[in-house]
């Protein structure tokens, strides 16, 4: 079977990482080029140790170059670049006609002027906003990944709380003037920098919360949580980071409406997720464990009927179902494969 | 100057290991009797290597008997059992006169009925609660420890509630219904005890919550914070578990009252904490990391405009400020002494 | 294709964890039953709530007898048992015919003496010993496993010595009564047990030796060097354990002889491992962190011209090429499998 | 009584920090000046929370000159600083008659080629080594520290090993050519620098060796053994790195000389250690976290008859006992103070 060619641009970051161990061993992807400005010339596995005996691990990244993913004759890019640098690249690769998979904020958010107040400068190429798609499957829905020519993937935090707030506000089962989410990173989550407060010395034996109250992913969160409303939905979005490498844990509480309670919630999940094999819905708390290395994530409900709550709870890796393997799972629907290909 | 002699009972957990290396170097106490079912007959240094060489070092645990107690002439014993079994130690030793720092749970809560919902069966010595003080100095003050008998101290999550909370609930600056609190906890906080679920290789790389909605600390919690409020307060409260030793981060999310903003909150603060010693206000978001090893606890204020809530976030030991650390400061208030003697 | 019909007895441990993992995805084999004496009556994803969704979920644990075995028609048996307990299950296993791939160490080694003297009794059925293959497909190779009704699997540190050792002491390249071993273990090599040692509170931050200079390990490593070597080899073996769930770092020290050098052990390597597929040679130090999760094992040598000694290092996941994978490879060999099956 | 200025120099990394730690703590010290280019204008608060609500808090921390130290008075600087820039501070400081405590390699090895060879250019002041005391106390005991001008504190591994090594080479109880050292070490031994290597994701879950065979502190244990054993001694020495945040474990192996068996070992170690404060000699295998926090070194001794040699087990904290904790012991002694002033 004829299979594509894919690029990773950007490929030595956590997430890069993480799509060439996916795309290695994809059944219907050829990777052609691997990018990475600060690896160029040396092998998956110099980079990548662990990649030794792959078959990919005698390929050399080249240079984040427009011209070396020319040259490759990649049909798909997989983006794995900071926010801005990303447009950058798929300006030209759109142009060229070449699918864009992209895992950065660029193509998130639908309004430029709230990128520009979240990620501090305008918006590097509103022109593609427009063909964008927001690539959350269980969300969008297969018909809207049919073909896209330019993914935007969603963050690892938004994943976690989309899931499973998504189906309860398309149906008023929660109020949404009362959200409150509280979530745990592990440190991959802040990328592979050389950053001091990431160290092993200064993360182990470490809680702490950051970024609240309006970390980058708030506007994500917000937008899609809206969407799904039909009314705009503010929230409180407070993350923490825990001395874990994978793995992000949302808590969240919410006013139940409509005299909703943990039934309905499992109701409402069964109408969305039945056919989604990636969404786990248990019966026991979510523990980030259960899920590391897979592209699932598990979600759970507690009725606090004490303090008039709904309790939601969801668990992912968030280098695979919060990064890397949702990029995979909604190029494998773009493309027409079943969204499991490459990924069980 | 004349010390005071200190029973320590049920010394072999990790709260009686942590009252033991305080009390080895406390100033004005006496350690006359270490009691341990499990370690009788061992050393201090047997049972606790690092306390080799220390002055307690070859100090005897023994069994942990009423008899054993009243032999050692103890004039105050700290009671580091679980609840039930600590009532059955408080009964005779307040019958003898002697001064009970409890650290169980069995005389924090007012009510035999709540008592008896939340721990599963009748309380053991309802006729000691009347002269119990529930023994969080930042929130009962000093006069009502002075020359106490029986010390109630309380526990690690509501310690870490009760500091940033207390003193906004006191002057009506938060909606009372508006609670919503997700706390972090290491696995010391479920003591030494051979369970698989708090074996390394299940907690290290796991994120999970637990015992929500009704976590044996709710009640407790609820009280102090109806006391303060002078209302009744219902809350949501959601522990988790994250893969440190030490450690209860606990984040706060509520409806501002009466007009009131980070401002109120840290004039509230100024108010009741300028003279306590172990309570710190800090303006970056508190850490477990900084307070590890000591008897301080980290608070800090966030205002989330845009959804309209007030963030609070606190951090302490919970071995040390949410239990032993805090009995001994109590201790020392109940006896005339300066509440830091022994913990700087 | 017709497949193997396989049982894993005692699979609610680890190593019957990570069997369950292998063998619900290996493509020759179907899992007739699965036996816990404490997990009998519950389903794989209950036990193993990771496992939700495999294809195995639904499949409930019996109970430990053999009975159990019988009725479910198993051709092979995995055995994930304690030491003695597994001969006994093994004996009746072979007498029905069935194949018994063995992860416990009761037919590990040759002499029922040495059994005696590390294993505390006498070896509960020395008349297997004559059947049993000590199962190490690197050292042993592919002919002594084909059709073999007993597979003795190696322990995880024998694993981890042997894979760098056994060719240069076939070839006289090191001196055999030089040999000096220390080792870093993850805490799972210890097993899911219920251990106050093992807690995470007692693991965290924690860095020591154990079991020196006579752990159970030594008889296993020493019998299959001296075989290698056709003289009595005695080593000093020192095992640690470390603050990680998996993995086994060994480092061996010895003296070159004949006059080698790292050249001339890479080519022994090289010699005996060109064909195989899950020893990697590496330049760079191994790390556990490249071969968790994999049945991959890393070796390297570095010559300390100084001191006159090789320096040897190994890494390995102690769970799968430890254990599990390894049962799996050599139970591939057996059948006439390539060895990889169901592993990469 | 009349205290001691400090001066703290190059006060921001993991030893500069426990230095401001244990000297804000000390009776007989005065803290006048903490520097460090990264940090100054900074308080110690701001720069380590964990130290709100100590003694220096508020104190600033001023730019690393030499001009702003002769300005704050002190009598004694310690130098936490890397190594040549460590004696680009020492030859003004001697100059101007202020004692020195340094922290770096610099003035450790006697030789200036050796220096040229591992630390990768010549010594930068050769002039100073002279007056340079080797500063460890145990072994060179309190009479060369009385009144020293200029102390080269050891680094961790080196202590590590010397301690339980120096008193069985003194006496010949060990073979000389026969020593084999693996050492693990926790990650804030690499110091606080912006590195990925370091980062939590890279060293959580991982086990590797490093630095072998000609780590940077070989070349000063083998001039301290050396000196010992009154012979040239060489080593094999292996490092390792294990995820925790602080902590050195050595494990020494080595043939027995002149019929020396464990009792010997010990009886050496009573001879030599029994009025020394610091050195534990404990039954059990010495455990990192027992040490944790404090300047103890636990030490053991096993005799492997079997295989011929003596395991000698070593514990310490490496920002402690081998780093900052150190420095203080040797600053006491120097000053004529009881070797635990500050430390206990």
């Amino acid at each position: 079977m004829r299979k594509v060619k894919a690029a990773i641009v950007g490929a030595s970051g956590y997430s890069g990482e993480e799509l060439v161990t996916l795309l290695a061993r994809h059944p219907m992807t050829e990777v052609v080029a691997l990018t990475s400005r600060q690896s160029a010339g040396r092998t998956v596995a110099e980079v990548f140790p662990k990649m030794s005996g792959s078959p990919l691990a005698t390929m050399k990244f080249v240079d984040s170059s427009a011209d070396a993913l020319a040259v490759s004759g990649a049909e798909t890019a997989f983006l794995a670049l900071p926010h801005g640098l990303a447009a950058e690249f798929a300006v030209p690769l759109r142009a060229a006609g070449v699918q864009v998979v992209d895992l950065s904020a660029d193509f998130r958010l639908q309004s430029t002027e709230v990128f520009a107040e979240y990620y501090g400068g305008p918006h590097p190429a509103p022109e593609l906003l427009k063909e964008a798609v927001y690539a959350l499957p269980e969300i969008c829905g297969d018909q809207a990944l049919r073909g896209a020519g330019l993914l935007a993937c969603p963050g690892c935090y938004p994943t976690s709380i989309q899931i499973p707030l998504v189906p309860l506000l398309r149906r008023g089962l929660v109020a949404a003037d009362s959200i409150v989410i509280n979530s745990l990173s592990g440190t991959s989550g802040a990328g592979r920098k050389a950053d001091v407060s990431l160290l092993f010395a200064e993360c182990n034996e470490s809680l702490r919360a950051y970024g609240a109250p309006k970390h980058r992913h708030l506007p994500e969160v917000e937008q899609q949580l809206s969407i799904a409303a039909g009314i705009k939905v503010v929230v409180s979005f407070v993350p923490h980071l825990a001395p874990v490498t994978r793995g992000i844990l949302s808590t969240i509480v919410a006013k139940p409406a409509n005299g909703a309670d943990a039934a309905a919630v499992e109701a409402a999940w069964e109408e969305d997720y039945a056919e989604r094999k990636f969404v786990r819905r248990v019966r026991h708390f979510p523990d980030t464990k259960n899920v590391t290395g897979t592209n699932f994530i598990d979600i759970a409900v507690r009725e606090d009927s004490r303090a008039g709550n709904l309790l939601l709870f969801s668990a992912e890796d968030n280098l695979i179902k919060g990064a890397s393997g949702q990029a995979v799972q909604a190029f494998n629907i773009s493309q027409g494969w079943d969204e499991t290909t490459g990924l069980l």
